[in-house]
C-alpha cells in the first residue's frame, strides 16, 4: 500500500485524481493539503466524493507530506518547485501536474511562464512523464513531470509519423480544442457558463505555453528542432480535448499509415488506434485514461491529418499521473485506471 | 459467475448496463440481442465499450438465452411481456426495465400505455424493484419490474414523509426535471441538439405514465390512494434528474424531518441524505447509482420541499437492475455499483 | 429624440439594453458609465456591438447624465439609491433595473438586501414597473423601478387566477428555473460552464430575495397577504426563466381557464397566451420581450398548472425597461422592442 | 414591395428566413409551401413566429409560385434543379439555398452529391451568391446560388491572400467547426443532444461536399486550381461556424497582413475585420450577418493562421440570402439584416 499525498486537491486535477486514487487497490491517501480550504471536508466541497474520501483538507505548513511514499502535486505553476527540493531529500516521489519540471531550457521556461525557476537542479533530473515515450526512464524516475493535456494529445498524435521519418518536421499543425475544465477551476469571466456555452473560440494564437512544451518533446524523438504552429481553441464542453493534426509527408510514395500506426501503440494499454476511416469523439474516452487515434490520408494527397482524442482530466492530468506512479512503484501500469468511458 | 443476456442493447439503458457489467466481478454477459444491429460488434456501435466488451448483437431469433441465469431487458415497451412466460418456465430469472411489469392493475396499464398485455398472470407475480422498499420480495423474485426513472426520484424523496403519515398525501406535487437521455436513443427532431439545448420546457403535463407508477407506490406505503400532480421538464443536459417535491403538513406541530430521514435511510448504501440546508446537484451523482437528498422546510412554514436527484440511467435504471440483481442472487447489494461519480 | 444614459453597463442587463436601445429609433446613448472600464469603447469589451455603438465607457465622476432626458441603472443593489435623488431633482427620469426600489416596505427591503436604505423617501413614490398591472402608474411615473426577472413570469402567470379570486391564495407554489445569465456577469466558481453546464440544482430555497418582491405584487391585487414558496433553480442554458406555478382552486365548479387567461392578456403586446395543452418552451421567447403563458388542469384536478416563460435579460429586465422607457415617454409601447425571438 | 415565396419553409434555414424576411420592410411573404405539413400555420409549427408570420404552409402542387417575384429554395438538395426551369421562364427570380447549381463542373457536382442533375443548363447562368466577389453578377442575375456555409466562411477568409498571390495555394488547410443546426432539422441520432452535447469529434475527414465548392470558388479567384485540405467537426453548439484556416507564404518578406485585409473589406458591409491579435468568437456574430475576421502570423513564422467566425444560419444561409436579394432587386445592400448579434 502506497501512502500518497496530494498538495493542492481543489482544483479539477484535484478532484479527478481523488477521485481515481480513492478507488485504487494499492493507495492509500493519507494527506491533501490546501491553504484556502484547510479544515474544511473535502467531500463537503465535492459531494460526489461523499462516503469514499473521508480526509479533510490540511494547511500546507502542518502536513507531514514527508512521511508519504509519493506526493502528487496538482498545484497551479511556481508551487512545485519551491518544495520539491526537501521531499526529494526525504526521500519521497513526486509527480508534478503544474508545468514547473516539463521544459529542460530553464530559460525557455522562465520566459514562457514569466517567473524565475526556483529549482534548475531539479529540472535536469525529473523525467517527463509520457509513458509511451520515456516509461523505462519513468520506472526510475524519484521526480516526474507530468505532461500538460495538449502536449499528451499531440504528442502521441504525431509520434509514429516523426519516428518513421516520413514527414516534413519543419511545418507540422496542430488545431486543437479543448473543454473548459482545461482552464480549471478558477473565477473567471470568459469561462462563465453564459459566456463559453454556445460558442466557439480559439485563443493564444499567437503562443501558448503548450507550444515549447510540444516542440521539445517531437524534437527529442526527431533528434532535431521541428516546427509547428499550434492552435488552441475553447469548445463549450466540461471535459474532452480533440487535436486535429496536419503533417506532409515528404516522400509521394506508398505508406501504409493505419499499420504504422497500430504497430507502433501495439503494446500500448492507453493507446487505441481506431480502424481505418474512423472519426474518435472525446466522449468516447470521457472519465477514461484512453487516448483514441484515427489517421486519414484524405483524397491520397500528400497531407495526412490525424485526429487524436482525450480526457485532459484523465490522460492529460491525472490519469496519467497514476499512470507514472504505477511504473514508478512498479506496479501494473493500468492498475486503477482502466474505468470504461461514461456514454453517453 | 452469473451468466447473463440482455435483450435490445443499443439504447442508452443497454449501453450503461453493458459499462457496469463489464466491471462486475461475478458476471459473464454471454448475449446480447439486437434486431436492428445484429452481426455487428457492440464496440463498433459504443466505442467506449472498445478493450471491454469482445461481443457482437445476436439475432433475437437464434439467441440462447434460455441458457442465462438471468435475462435483463432494455427494451421498448411491449417487448418483455412477450417473452418473459417462456424464460420463467426455462428457469431464467428477469429484470424488465421496461414498463411492461411495473403497474399492478392491468388495465390501467393498458390505458396508459395503449396496448393490450400480452402476460396479465406474470404482473401480479412480478416484484416492483425498488430495493428501498421491496428489498426482502426481490431477494425471491424470480422477474422484477425495474422502475422508471421519475418514479425512483420521486418515491425515495416522498417516502420516509409518506410512512411517518406527516404530509396531505391528497395533494402532492412533484416538479420534475430530466436530462435528455431520459428520452432513450430514439431519432426524434424534438430531442435534438439545436432544438433542446439552451431551452427549456415542460412535457406531458396532461398525463404521463411514469404518473401511475409513482401513485400505485406511494399508495402502497400509504395504504390508500395519494393525489400527486406530477410535472416533467426536459433539461438541456445528458443525464440526471432532479425532482422538486412538495407536501404540506398536516400537524403544525414540530417535526425533525431532518432526523426522519437520515433515520429511514441509515441503512441504505444508495441512498444519501445531505446535511440541512444542502442543494443536491445532479452531477453529484453523474455515472453512480447514488440518489441523493435534501429536506427543507422553508421559512417554517407548513410546506416541505425535498430535493431528489438520481443519474437517470444509472440509479434510474441500468444501475438499480444491477443493484436488484445483486439482491436476487445473494451477492453484497452494492457489488459492481459503487462507482465515484464523474464531476466535473 | 430622448437622451439616455447608462450607470453600469458592462453586465449582461447592460450590453442587453445597448443591443436594444442602439436599434430603438426614438433613442440616442448619449452616455454609459463604468467605473471598471471608464475609457475602454463599448465594443471592445463587447464585439457583438461594433459598428452599432461608438461610445467610449466614461468614468461615473466625470459623467454628465444630469443632461440625460433618462438615466437607467443597470447596476449593482446599493447604487441607485445613492444617485436617484440628484438625478431627480436635475430632472432627469430613471428606471432602476436593480432593486433598489422594488420593495415598499424599506424593513423588509433592508432585510432580505442585507443593507441599510439610502433613499426611503422614493421609495414611496417609485412606481413598480410591471405595464401589465401598474401602466398607467409608468405612465406618470418619474422612477421606475423594474421588477426582477423571477417576479415578471410569476405574476404574470398567477395574475389572471389572483384577480379573478379562483384559488387559495395561501399556498401558492412557483417552481422556477433560470438560465445561467440571471446570475450576472461575475466571475464566480459556481456558474463556470465546467460547473453549470450538464447539471441541475435549486439554489435559495431557505429564501431568495425575489420572493418578498412575488408576494407585494400578489399581495397587492390580491389586496390581502399570499402564501408563497419560491424555489429556484439553476438550468445550463444561457437565457430564459420557465416558472411552474401551482395554485388548488377554491371552488370546485367548471371555470374556463384558457377564456379566463386569454381575456385578461387579450390587449397585451407582450403576453401571448398559448392554445390550451401547450408547452411553452423558453427559446420561444429568446431575445424577445415575449412572455407566453399556458394554462393546465391536469386529469381534471383542482390543481392548476401555469408554465410562463421569458427571457429573463429581455422582458426580465432590459426589454421590460425600455418597455416602461416608451410609457414614460408617451412613446408606442412597443417600439424598438418587439424582435422576433432567435430560434434555433 | 417584392413578393417572396418560400419552397420548403420547415427547416432551420426556412425558419431563418421567416425570421428575417418577416421583419424586412420591402417583402411580402405570399407563399410558403411544405409537402409535409401543409395546411399546418407556420407560427404553430414555430412558436417563436406567433405574431409575426401569419400564413399556412401550402401544398407545393397547389401553390402559386410562379406569381411571385422571387421564390427562395430552402429544400434538401435535388429539389430546386427541378422546380427552376419553370420559374425563370415565368419570370421569377430564384435563389437556391441548397446545392444544386453552386458548382460550375455537373460532372463533379453529379460525382459528389450522387444523382443526375436535371437541369445542367442553368447550372452555367447560375450566379454563386457571394457578394463580396460576386456582387455585379448578382446584381444582374436571374438564378443565385447561395454559397454553402462553410464555404462562406473559408472563402472569405482565404480571398485576401489569394487575390494579393502572397500564398502557397496548392497546400490549404482550413480546419472548420460548426454547431449542430448546420445539420439541419431532421431527427438523426448523432445530432441528437445526449450524442452531441459534451463531445467533439470531426467528420467528413474523407471528403466533404463542400470541399469542391471551396476548390471552385478560391481556383476561380487564384485562376488556377487550389490545393485544400478540409476538415469539418461538430462543435456542441446550436449556431456558428468557425474556420481556422492556414496558408504559408510563399516569399520570407514582410508582408502587412492587417492592412491587407483591412483594405479588402473596407467597404464590405458584412464582413468586419478584427484590430490585429483578436480571436473571433462565433457568438459575437450569432443571429447576425456578420462575418469576422483576424488574421495571425504567430512567432513570425511563414504560417498564417486566420480565424473567419459566421453565424451558419444567417451569412451561411439565410441572411447571405436576403443580402443576395436586396442586390438582385436593387434594394440597400444590408435592408432588414443589420440585427445586432445576440450576446450573450
Amino acid at each position: 500500500m502506497i501512502h500518497v499525498g496530494i498538495v493542492g486537491g481543489t482544483g479539477y486535477t484535484g478532484v479527478e485524481l481523488l477521485r481515481l486514487l480513492a478507488q485504487h487497490p494499492e493507495v492509500k491517501i493519507t494527506t491533501i493539503t490546501s491553504r484556502s480550504e484547510a479544515g474544511m471536508a473535502v467531500a463537503d466541497l465535492f459531494t460526489s466524493l461523499r462516503g469514499h474520501i473521508d480526509l479533510r483538507f490540511s494547511d500546507p505548513a502542518n502536513s507531514r507530506l514527508d512521511e508519504c511514499d509519493l506526493v502528487f502535486f496538482a498545484t497551479p505553476n511556481g508551487i512545485a518547485m519551491q518544495q520539491a527540493e526537501e521531499l526529494i531529500q526525504a526521500g519521497v516521489k513526486i509527480i508534478d501536474l503544474s508545468a514547473d519540471f516539463r521544459i529542460k531550457d530553464v530559460a525557455v521556461w522562465e520566459k514562457w511562464y514569466g517567473m524565475h525557476h526556483a529549482c534548475p537542479d531539479l529540472v535536469a533530473e525529473a523525467v517527463y512523464g509520457l509513458p509511451e515515450i520515456n516509461r523505462a526512464e519513468v520506472k526510475r524516475a524519484r521526480l516526474v513531470a507530468n505532461p500538460g493535456c495538449y502536449p499528451t494529445a499531440v504528442q502521441l498524435g504525431f509520434l509514429p509519423l516523426v519516428e518513421a521519418e516520413l514527414i516534413d518536421i519543419d511545418h507540422l499543425t496542430a488545431d486543437v480544442k479543448s473543454g473548459v475544465s482545461g482552464a480549471g477551476r478558477k473565477a473567471e469571466v470568459h469561462t462563465l457558463l453564459a459566456e463559453a456555452a454556445d460558442n466557439f473560440k480559439a485563443y493564444g494564437v499567437q503562443g501558448h505555453r503548450h507550444l515549447p512544451e510540444i516542440r521539445q518533446g517531437l524534437s527529442n524523438v526527431a533528434k532535431k528542432p521541428v516546427g509547428l504552429t499550434f492552435v488552441p481553441h475553447l469548445v463549450p464542453m466540461i471535459r474532452g480535448i480533440h487535436a486535429t493534426l496536419y503533417a506532409r509527408l515528404t516522400r509521394k510514395r506508398k505508406v501504409d499509415l493505419q499499420a504504422l500506426y497500430e504497430t507502433r501503440y501495439a503494446d500500448e494499454s492507453f493507446v487505441d488506434v481506431l480502424p481505418s476511416g474512423s472519426h474518435p469523439e472525446t466522449r468516447s474516452v470521457r472519465g477514461s485514461n484512453m487516448c483514441r487515434i484515427a489517421v486519414h490520408r484524405p483524397q491520397g494527397s500528400d497531407t495526412i491529418v490525424i485526429l487524436s482524442v482525450t480526457d485532459n482530466l484523465v490522460k492529460g492530468a491525472a490519469g496519467q499521473a497514476i499512470q507514472n506512479m504505477n511504473l514508478m512503484f512498479n506496479m501494473p501500469e493500468t492498475l486503477g485506471i482502466s474505468q470504461i468511458p461514461l456514454l453517453p
